[in-house]
């Protein structure tokens, strides 16, 4: 068998879905992310005889992205892609359809930038492997919040709970999933601004918090691997970002406590929030769990959103 | 088959060994910890006619023990259990035999707690199993370090590599060991207090180096399950601890490096010190790290003696 590049034929048209994620995972910050069967974004790309990237059509942002291929990250990872194969004057169409909303704590952008990479990938005959992807999606979430980081970008492109050793070297590994591990999320209306929550975190951490994250991110990744539910409880605390940014998301300790009083294994913020997540035991009980702390923010006059999903194993993928 | 607790039949003499450890692991800084074959502490116990627990006879300490139960870790650990179960006017002889220094970074100090409290549960009929004894043998060590942690006791009494997600609730697992990984350990003759050691490390840290940290010890975990050694090699990296503590250390550094260029997967501190330790992949490496850090102390004047061990499952034991 003679070793050759294996680019496959090219389709006329691809369209993906891109699945949010949970990033953080409570005492994951910046290392951690899952993702979930919905919401999330697609993208459609075509040939066109027009040479160059273009944004053809977006849909569901209220007017706010701009269709040049510099003002979404959709258009900027599958630019750098582009760029990076050295094929930026191939003519390509692209049509962006945002299927969730934008400052969510659900990874929007990530997504975005993951359906946009990885279907302009496929159009061109598949030269990279999905996990070759990782760079260009990170690249295009960058643009967006100014971070290099993978840890929506990651479980958004290759599904499952992915651990990110290193954001500086791409290291990550996936980690095991258990079977009847759901997440219970829920969004409520409010926006908060990556930019924002990341200022609210202090520069400095008493070492004793250090420690017990450590411990508890250890303990996450050997309950998970394990499928010991009991670790997998005791583990999910965040004791670095969840103390300073529940306070952007109104009634906090009270959707966390009605979470915990229906079973959930473990609650915190998806992300930077205000999305709030809850990881339970099967999905009866996650979707108890999704119903209690939807409660608790419509009583307090806050229209959300709840979305109960087992952990999606695939990512990205053509629909 | 009925019910009922199983105390074995009571033997005459007890005699076990408990061997040193070396805790932290580089990026697992009070929550990580692992026992090697040798140097370790050997503890004798036998039945007297006289009530109570007594000391009577301390060899290798250089006459630093007091011969009281309360002066040493060995026997404030039997003590503990021997209060627990209300058997405190049980006539108990102990003997203790260090075979490691004090101060060395190899947990001394709960080799000893360990083997004193292993020793009497043995020779009461083994009432408890190895892991009940857990936190008799955590007052033991408290009892000479202040610091009720369990990365030193955990490794010496269980053997393998012990996570400890958390010593206050004494959450602990233990993770599986390569069958090819082996420890280097190098004591240089310094002491180096523990209580030092820990008033040179900061309150606080900065949360990126946190995050560092937290992904390397996430990654360490991986590894290790996974055998993956280059995972393990890429994550034996401490922002926290060792950067301060090399201070203490002559030609730290240049020890770290000649570790590294004999081919060792990482080098950092044991415990506080003054010990370093390398993980390698097969004795061969193992031999070949030791005797180069080895040098880099004799070259500075400084007296050493090398270990070289795999990763000991076992624990403490009868011999």
């Amino acid at each position: 068998m003679t070793r050759r590049t294996m680019v496959k034929q090219e389709p006329k048209e691809v369209r993906v879905f891109a699945p949010a994620t949970v990033a953080n995972v409570a005492c994951g910050y910046d290392v951690l992310g899952f993702a979930i069967n919905e919401p999330g974004d697609e993208v459609v790309v075509r040939h066109s005889d027009k040479p160059g990237l273009r944004i053809t059509k977006i849909t569901g942002d209220d007017g706010k992205l701009p269709k040049t291929v510099e003002g979404n990250t959709a258009g900027v990872a599958a630019l750098d892609l582009l760029r990076h194969l050295g094929m930026t004057d191939r003519g390509i169409e692209m049509e962006i359809h945002k299927k969730m909303p934008f400052g969510s704590g659900l990874g929007s952008s990530a997504a975005s930038a993951v359906a946009g990479v990885y279907a302009v990938n496929k159009l061109i005959g598949e030269p990279l492997s999905k996990l070759q992807l990782l760079p260009f999606a990170m690249t295009g979430e960058a643009s967006a919040d100014g971070a290099y980081h993978a840890d929506n970008v990651g479980p958004s492109l290759l599904g499952g709970i992915v651990f990110i050793r290193s954001n500086q070297e791409l290291d990550i590994a996936q980690l095991p999933v258990p079977k009847n591990l759901y997440a219970a999320v829920v969004h409520p209306d409010i926006e908060i601004l990556t930019k924002v929550a990341r200022e609210i975190l202090p520069k400095e951490i008493p070492l004793e918090n250090a420690t017990q994250q450590i411990g508890n991110l250890g303990g996450l990744i050997c309950g998970l691997i394990q499928e010991d539910y009991g670790m997998i409880s005791r583990s999910i605390h965040d004791v670095i970002a969840e103390p300073r940014r529940q306070k952007l998301i109104p009634e906090f300790y009270k959707a966390k406590r009605s979470a915990l009083a229906n079973g959930a294994l473990g609650f915190s913020i998806s992300g930077a929030g205000p999305s709030v997540f809850a990881l339970c035991e099967g999905k009866d009980t996650a979707k108890k769990v999704a119903a209690a702390v939807s409660k608790v923010f419509t009583d307090a006059g806050l229209g959300n959103q709840q979305h109960v999903s087992p952990i999606n194993k695939n990512g990205v993928h053509v629909i």
